[in-house]
């Protein structure tokens, strides 16, 4: 290596007080000797998911966020939101480390061939622990990259990507034809609508905002539903009706999105029945909340007869479910198109010490504002 | 036959105007000769059920009921509930039959051994359009009954014993151990509280009231849970970790009665998670919807993980899953135990003229009253 690796560096953490407060400080530690199979990667990349947001400050009140010292020292306090006490006892005096996914440099390689092979090279990682300089992982974490693949580019390898696949996987398994998506302009959404258009599947877009209908729009998305729209209901059911889509993916969770969109599957499932029975059709309809934009309860008004499932929808079970031969085939499609169906785009590029600042935090805790973090550690 | 089967019958039949109103009324109609695998059956008693509400007296306001005409010219008149209008329209102008199931004579048999047979028997039967005096049915749709079996007896051999079976044939087919079941005071929650002392599984009974948990008591139910108490949730919880009862039958529907199930299930799978992670527990929690008692939104408060899954649950669709000589066994095990096991409690016996009535109506109508209907047509 040209540099010298250092014998610390700084690792990110989540606190939560006896005090009912929310801490995100910056702890040194030293940089670990990776074992036979390991390597250690100093992280350049690695984005600021919602998976991420919910240990990392969801919690937290961030109107009352205040930022103290500098350098390794800063600190990031808030008060804990109203109603939170329940749900993070069990985390109390625990600093938790965050970051899913991340990429960068190998700079450390235990002796196995499979680990030694990786040693300079740029790769991504899966973990739990990446908001760090530098992290030691096995080397099956690691996604190899294809030349000329930068961190930067790499950064949200896993997360989104199979997320995305997981769905069309999970569509093609359960015998459904096409896909309604929610939060459909958002970077998953985008990525979703690339894999739906170049594996020749009908995807339903919907959205909430004009400027996300012209963003699916120049994507070359096909069915894009405004929700704010009044005619909503009916250009729903519409596309259905053209498509077949009985399965919806939801990244909002709260309020009657999901529901509604259950009606609009039975509007289009009894279009040619003359007289449904008190049962409504045999057409069955899935909705999976794979997400939770919307913290509210989720509302189910059950008009929409008595063949239907609404399933959370998450990433690991999926992996787990489909087994290691199916995730490597999805993995190597990814990093075969990192640069195409699977790029990421980022608003901001932050440094570990910036993740603390008062103002940044109050930027990246907000869901859904079209704005993407990345943090690099190493910068 | 000792009696002379007459020519003509009476039906009865609900039907929705244009003008909005709903109208329950008889009709006559020749008695059907029975083709070669067919039976007529005298129909002596058929029980109204929740699925049978759904046709025959929903869409009704049944405060504006008013009963004209006596004997075969009967009619009952109300208007249409407010909200109604798009759900009824394709049924205005269509005077609908109803009921799912029922018992009586065989007073023709068609040519085959089959069908003589039966000729002289006390049946039950499946179908949809048993509210009336005579009914032609394959003889597949017969069930034979033991020796002095009446037909008040047997008038309930289909819906909630197949019902009460199909949730522990569901438990069993998807892995889980024991059961949680709501309004379990019903004619169905008795008999699956005496399926499953006898089979040896440890069900969970949810029921409102204290007397309804006396009810259960009486019948040697080990875990009564009363939604009224304060300590329900904890009540709930500790029952679920005794049981590890992950899969609930809701026969209510709306309300959040559901989500505080899954809620429960969620504190009893994390009970020895010191830290658990941002989406809960791997524990699949299953609630299913089966019925509407409360017809108001399903609330859905989602503060249990990301392993979860909310399905309506439905006879028919079990059925044609679980497949014919799974059925046949079910059905042999409800004959054999229908003075037990599935034995059926009526309040009150009405006639077809007496079902048009409207103070009787206006009592029918009612879900969960403790009151439960037996129509005998031949009275």
């Amino acid at each position: 290596m040209s540099e010298q690796t250092p014998s610390t560096g700084l690792q990110l953490r989540s606190l939560v007080t006896e005090e009912g407060q929310l801490k995100l400080l910056l702890k040194s530690a030293p940089v670990p000797e990776p074992g036979e199979n390991d390597v250690v990667v100093r992280i350049e990349a690695t984005p600021i998911n919602p998976s991420d947001q919910a240990t990392l400050i969801m919690p937290a009140d961030v109107t009352t966020g205040e930022t103290t010292g500098s350098g390794a020292d800063t600190t990031y306090t808030a008060s804990l939101r109203a109603g939170m006490e329940a749900r993070v006892k069990p985390r109390i005096g625990k600093p938790l480390a965050i970051g899913n996914e991340g990429a960068g440099t190998v700079v450390k390689a235990g002796s196995s061939a499979a680990a030694q092979a990786l040693l300079g090279k740029t790769v991504a990682v899966m973990d739990g622990a990446l908001y760090c300089q530098y992290r030691k992982v096995n080397v099956m974490q690691c996604m190899t990259l294809n030349e000329g693949t930068s961190a930067r580019d790499a950064a949200s390898c896993f997360v989104n990507p199979l997320t995305a696949l997981g769905f069309v996987e999970t569509m093609r398994s359960e015998g459904f034809k096409a896909i309604i998506h929610t939060a459909a302009a958002s970077n998953l959404g985008q990525m979703l609508n690339r894999i739906c258009i170049s594996d020749g599947i009908d995807l339903i877009n919907i959205v909430r905002k004009q400027e996300q209908v012209d963003i699916l729009k120049a994507l070359g998305a096909k069915y894009i539903c405004n929700s704010s729209d009044d005619s909503f209901m009916d250009d729903l059911t519409a596309a259905i009706e053209a498509t077949g889509a009985y399965v919806a993916f939801d990244a909002t969770g709260g309020g009657d999105l999901g529901s509604r969109i259950l009606s609009c599957m039975e509007r289009a499932a009894l279009k040619d029945t003359e007289l449904p029975g008190p049962y409504g059709s045999n057409t069955y309809k899935q909705l999976y909340i794979y997400g939770g934009l919307d913290m509210s309860p989720t509302i189910i008004n059950r008009n929409f007869g008595f063949s239907w499932g609404v399933n959370a929808w998450l990433l690991t079970p999926f992996t787990q479910k489909v087994g290691m031969e199916k995730m490597l085939e999805l993995r190597q499609r990814v990093a075969n198109e990192l640069q195409t169906t699977f790029a990421s785009h980022y608003s901001d590029e932050i440094s570990l010490t910036e993740a603390l600042d008062k103002d940044i935090v109050a930027a990246y805790s907000q869901q859904a504002t079209g704005r993407k973090f990345l943090i690099n550690p190493s910068k």
